[in-house]
């Protein structure tokens, strides 16, 4: 059945039963976001009372369309499933065409009342009899920026397709709640994230975490993976199965429940064992598994991974434009301690000297460095070749508070052009944060056009560049472990 | 000489050295704020190429100048300090008139080189003789909300009476590049945030932290005071003046160097005596100063301490809208061991299982509620209400994604009627997430705007109410001691 989850990012045709005209209710936004992404094929709105939504003829009910569907999205109110499956047993013995169902309404097993199990046994006894898989209940649906799917009723007023752009990241959440929070957040950097395909799994009667992951394993649209989890039932095969594909592809996970009494609101809420958290961190760290503990140390780890090369080791230079916030990030990166400050050569101390204003620290302490406020755009981008070409540096931590004489944009496209034009950023990562806030999005978006990262403050640079630091580090104990 | 102060805050009219009317020059920007801020006595641009900048007629020197000055502004090249002083002088014989000079050039004292101190010590002899107080060099200057100052050269598109709102938090920087990057993340807030004073001390050649913490203690306008440090030469004085004023009015401090290396960074650049970092951390704990460990958590403890009452205690209710969301605040809540999970009487049980839907997680674990995506508006406000109401509750966080079937205008609405309209939020902090992102400036607008601070991220809101907690319960200890 693996070849059904084909249907899920690229179906042929999609039926939306629960469709509604009315933008207070979520089966118009998902009309509304699908064909705002521009879907390319056919949708289907199934609604017995409209005649037409969003300029689509509607289908009385899925058995009435005549087209194929493959995938179906449900919105309806739950208590309504037995008739929908019914209806769905007339299409499938006729046309056999469904695929996957996306079952995006709530009240099913997650209440844990007999009326719930109920309703969600119907639905996955229809679905098992056809071969038709199911993502969810109780979850908010799927985009794939590249096949310009959305079926999420999350509403933005960004247009969708600024956030299509052929990002390599593909997510899986357990919440929908936390699915919708990371959608939002990710539109609201300075260049909206785009990610690959990006899957909400609510109560995983059917599609689970490895399904997903095996999917995404072999997907060559994807290049990192994230997942937001709070517990599943066989914790040893899901470990096995992030423990291979790690080795491939990096993987980012946001595991609640680290907590005792996290884990008994996770319980009551997914009925997730929890309890198990201490095995799953230590099987991450075994494993390569890079674990974030917030959704924006998350967030702005797959971004990095995705947009940057792999560093050589973890001896990552703090080049700062000014002392504050150099000493600021200096604190936040002994106290990661994932990384290690690299000596630079006595070369590479020279050109610093040569090229920055008179007043800059340079090494003092070693790998670290003070351009000062004085320094002007060719200073910054300068300073940063000289570092970034040094042997002992595999990454860079660059800081800056732009001084108000200096040109925002002229320091961006100089950046951009050492970094994205001359490929520096293809050698060795760079973590940039210029801070701060609204006053910096412009220069933040001309990097990010261009497909490097931007970070909002010092911290978030350690926190990204030290998890990817000892991804590189397992990578490199299992590459020993292999040839030996 | 502490009178003189006043004139930092509240001068009979200004002289800017070094006005300049070329827009990508420091001195344009300072005469650009000023006015833009709405300075309400007389502005003098002294500069001796130009007759006019910003409408503003330019003086050729200081010592032209007829009308009554008492704050003057510089910020020319710093070799020019020598020619000025003597012109200030022949100013000082006639008028004596400048009780304060904000001396905003770099290149001074923090050089370390010969000429830079020569710099600084003529600046400071002179200004000794003639009683003047000296604000920098290397600083970036002063902001007053309410008397409408602002003589920094930090650059914003903001209007710079966005920011004039008669908020009660009064902050000193040491670095001019953390106090750049704290305004603009003010500003970027989605309602810009209003200190009542901000100034940034730069090398400390004469005001430094004593003198203005002295100032902000007996100041009407100052609920809350706030600092970034690097290092003080004189620390047990500066702790014994911090423990003073900690009593009365809540201090939040974010200081670097908490890290050998981070000292180590901090010596080079301000030449502090970082080394004491875990004297200065042993003591702001015994001294009830709360010690925030970002710029965001510094932020955000400072604006909720200005707008909501302290807790009786650290009994803090999580409520939440959603699972996912709860959870991870739970971990974080737990991970921070600042705050007790209370257990509400069956009374209010009752309310909630009355009030709330019927999937609702009430009090699984104790302290912790999960109202569901299927809460109303006035579900979230009622249960709200309900728990704020048991006397076992010292304070609530609250967490909510809005779904998108819900009006997050009509939420902010309802919150904001019970708490600010009824009052709750002057009885017991609420600690607001809304999350997320660029599509919640609206509501969180709407409580911010009737003085409700809202936080970006349930983390934010965990380690705010954290530090808020820890201080009341520093005040308790206090208050038991004097009693016995």
């Amino acid at each position: 059945m693996k070849e059904n989850l084909n249907a899920l990012f690229c179906p042929e045709n999609i039926a939306v039963v629960g469709a509604s005209g009315n933008p207070a209710k979520a089966g118009y936004t998902i009309l509304k976001n699908l064909t705002g992404i521009g879907y390319p094929k056919k949708i289907f709105p199934v609604n017995k009372s409209e005649t037409e939504i969003l300029g689509l003829p509607c289908s009385r009910s899925l058995s009435q369309i005549e087209d194929t569907v493959e995938l179906v999205v449900l919105i309806t109110p739950a208590a309504m499933i037995f008739d929908i499956m019914e209806d769905l047993k007339l299409r499938m013995e006729k046309q056999a065409d469904i695929k996957v169902i996306i079952c995006a309404a709530a009240d099913y097993g997650e209440t844990k009342t007999a009326e719930g199990i109920q309703r969600q046994n119907c639905l996955m006894e229809t679905a098992k009899r056809w071969n038709i898989r199911v993502v969810g209940p109780n979850c908010i649906g799927v985009i794939d920026n590249v096949n310009r799917i959305d079926t999420t009723f999350v509403e933005t007023h960004l247009p969708r397709n600024a956030r299509v752009k052929r990002g390599g990241i593909s997510f899986i959440s357990q919440s929908g709640a936390m699915a919708a929070s990371i959608l939002m957040m990710g539109d609201s950097r300075p260049v909206p994230m785009a990610m690959n395909k990006f899957i909400s799994i609510g109560n995983m009667a059917d599609v689970d975490f490895i399904d997903l992951l095996e999917y995404f394993e072999t997907d060559e649209d994807t290049n990192v993976i994230g997942m937001y989890m709070e517990g599943y039932p066989q914790g040893r095969l899901l470990i096995e199965t992030l423990a291979r594909i790690a080795r491939k592809k990096p993987i980012v996970v946001l595991k609640v429940g680290r907590t005792e009494m996290g884990a008994a609101a996770a319980n009551s809420h997914t009925g997730s064992l929890a309890g198990a958290d201490a095995v799953y961190d230590a099987a991450f760290r075994q494993y390569g598994i890079i674990r974030a503990q917030t959704m924006e140390d998350m967030l702005n780890t797959l971004r990095a991974l995705d947009a940057m090369t792999l560093p050589k080791g973890n001896r990552t230079f703090i080049y700062s434009q000014a002392g504050g916030p150099g000493i600021y990030c200096m604190d936040a990166y002994m106290e990661a301690g994932t990384m290690e400050l690299p000596t630079i050569g006595s070369q590479t101390r020279q050109r610093l000297a040569d090229s920055l204003p008179a007043m800059a620290n340079i090494c003092s302490p070693e790998g670290y460095a003070d351009i000062t406020a004085s320094a002007s755009v060719e200073q910054h981008v300068e300073g940063l070749r000289s570092v970034l070409d040094d042997p002992a540096v595999d990454a860079v931590i660059f800081i800056t508070v732009v001084p108000t004489f200096l040109s925002r944009k002229a320091l961006g496209e100089a950046l951009k052009k050492l970094l994205q034009e001359e490929g520096y950023i293809k050698k060795k990562p760079v973590y940039l944060c210029i801070m701060a806030g609204i006053y910096v999005h412009e220069v933040r978006s001309i990097l990010e056009d261009s497909g490097i990262p931007t970070f909002d403050t010092p911290a978030d640079c350690v926190k990204t560049a030290g998890h990817i630091a000892m991804y590189q580090c397992f990578l490199q104990k299992e590459a020993v472990w292999n040839e030996a």
